[in-house]
């Protein structure tokens, strides 16, 4: 997929360009929320975002801010996931977490900040509708449930569908709110919005069953980060309750019905549909 | 002033009601919320966010919304400045704080997920603007600047000035958006909304002169948590700099030129003049 390399690139200059825009003071607390903003995140996220709205006829111009807002709350959420008192990481993306490269206090706030200057930004540009559609995702019913389930579920076997509905909060909701937002920002239909949330519950879940085949048979110096750490937590993951051959049979089955759903659409979808491949072929 | 205290009790029955409202779950997270959110505050934000409202002509119904959301803003703070890697404070209001209560990583959590329903609240009711105002005094610049200044300050000797500027962003940006926003709601003009704002930064510093006189010689029974902490920590605050007499003299002119900043305004202003001159009198 040497177009679908191009697009990222493309897409991710000027999704960093944007980030770097929305902070500008020199404060340590500004320092902090850049250091973990622009620690080199695969932006998948906001693509998905710029993707969906220009699948739709939308421009990426128009909803740069809800993408830069998008980013803002997923790593809001690595650097509090990241902490002691929870996933206790000392390494992301290669780097120092947050909290080793400041210190807990600052990575708390850091990771506060991050989630108000989200809102702030979407408050600037976007409607109600729009804004509520990304804090009902973030919040205690969506994305911070599904960590309280996965804190609780360390040591314990979760069935396939426990760890399903916890997947679905943790990185679905959001995932889906991103390729949502952009879509519906840019005018989408009813029918379209249908077909692209389809789309984003399939790819919500094949990322995290990448992630967890990665976590066994991830290049730690690729990936950025130790794998085989799940098992030595005995984390409920899809190799551990399905084998590793099975887990990538259901990706692929998953990414198979995502582009399936996006069958409504024209050759302006091509980046979704490639997007899709790339989740579960992704080495990092 | 037993007229303010039927108001106040008035107010904060109803504004108990609309906290209530928001959180139904019976999740562990949503347990966390509710926990800290109905500990008993004195609802003085959201109080005051009404009262400007009623100021300028509108209505209790109308705000409850945006009074709830900043309540929710200000109890993600305290949960959040309680942490362990924070003020470390175990008692709250007279009852274990959030990660007492519960453990840490659910206190860190509960405040994310107070922080996002508030602005999921402010998107299904209100303006972009109103959005931006209270997205911008709780952000980076404002009370979290203030909280990284405060811990910056622990075991130094601030100026009074170098206080002033941590207090006018910990608690003053927030108290200032309380008043604004409710005003501005209610279709305050430009000249009312800067007597408010000059009403809000007076009583805004008041109201931490107060507490930390209350740190002094408050009855630790009534204030719900441990006196002569401030001291014991070696922390800048007004009586340190200045000397209690000074400071009480200080406060009052502070509530002197709050009450004054109000005279452009009729009768209806009478519940913000109550609330000034109670947050210097109030023993918690």
């Amino acid at each position: 997929m040497p177009d679908l390399k191009a697009y990222l690139n493309d897409k991710n200059s000027r999704i960093n360009a944007g980030l770097q825009n929305f902070i500008r003071e020199n404060t340590r607390i500004a320092e902090a929320m850049r250091y973990s903003l622009m620690a080199g995140g695969k932006r998948i996220r906001p693509v998905l975002c710029i993707a969906a709205a220009e699948t739709v006829g939308g421009s990426e111009a128009d909803v740069m801010p809800i993408a830069c807002a998008i980013e803002m709350i997923h790593t809001y959420s690595l650097i509090h996931d990241d902490l002691p008192a929870m996933d206790n990481d000392d390494l992301r993306r290669g780097k120092p977490t947050c909290h080793v490269a400041f210190n807990e206090a600052t990575a708390i706030l850091a990771g506060d900040a991050l989630l108000t200057l989200a809102f702030e930004v979407l408050a600037k540009h976007h409607s109600g509708q729009i804004i509520a559609i990304i804090a009902d995702a973030a919040g205690y019913k969506g994305m911070i449930e599904g960590q309280m389930r996965d804190i609780a579920a360390e040591g314990k076997l979760l069935s396939l569908e426990e760890l399903e509905q916890l997947h679905r909060c943790k990185t679905g909701a959001l995932i889906e709110a991103s390729v949502i937002s952009g879509a519906m920002f840019a005018g989408a239909d009813s029918k379209q919005i249908e077909s692209l949330r389809n789309y984003a519950g399939h790819i919500g879940l094949a990322f995290q069953v990448a992630d967890d085949i990665l976590n066994v048979e991830g290049d730690p110096a690729i990936l950025g980060k130790a794998v085989g750490t799940d098992e030595s937590r005995k984390k409920s993951t899809y190799p551990a309750l399905m084998g590793l051959d099975k887990s990538k049979a259901f990706a692929k089955t998953l990414i198979e019905k995502a582009i399936e759903s996006l069958n409504i659409f024209d050759v302006r979808a091509e980046p979704l549909r490639d997007i899709a491949r790339y989740i579960i072929e992704r080495k990092r």
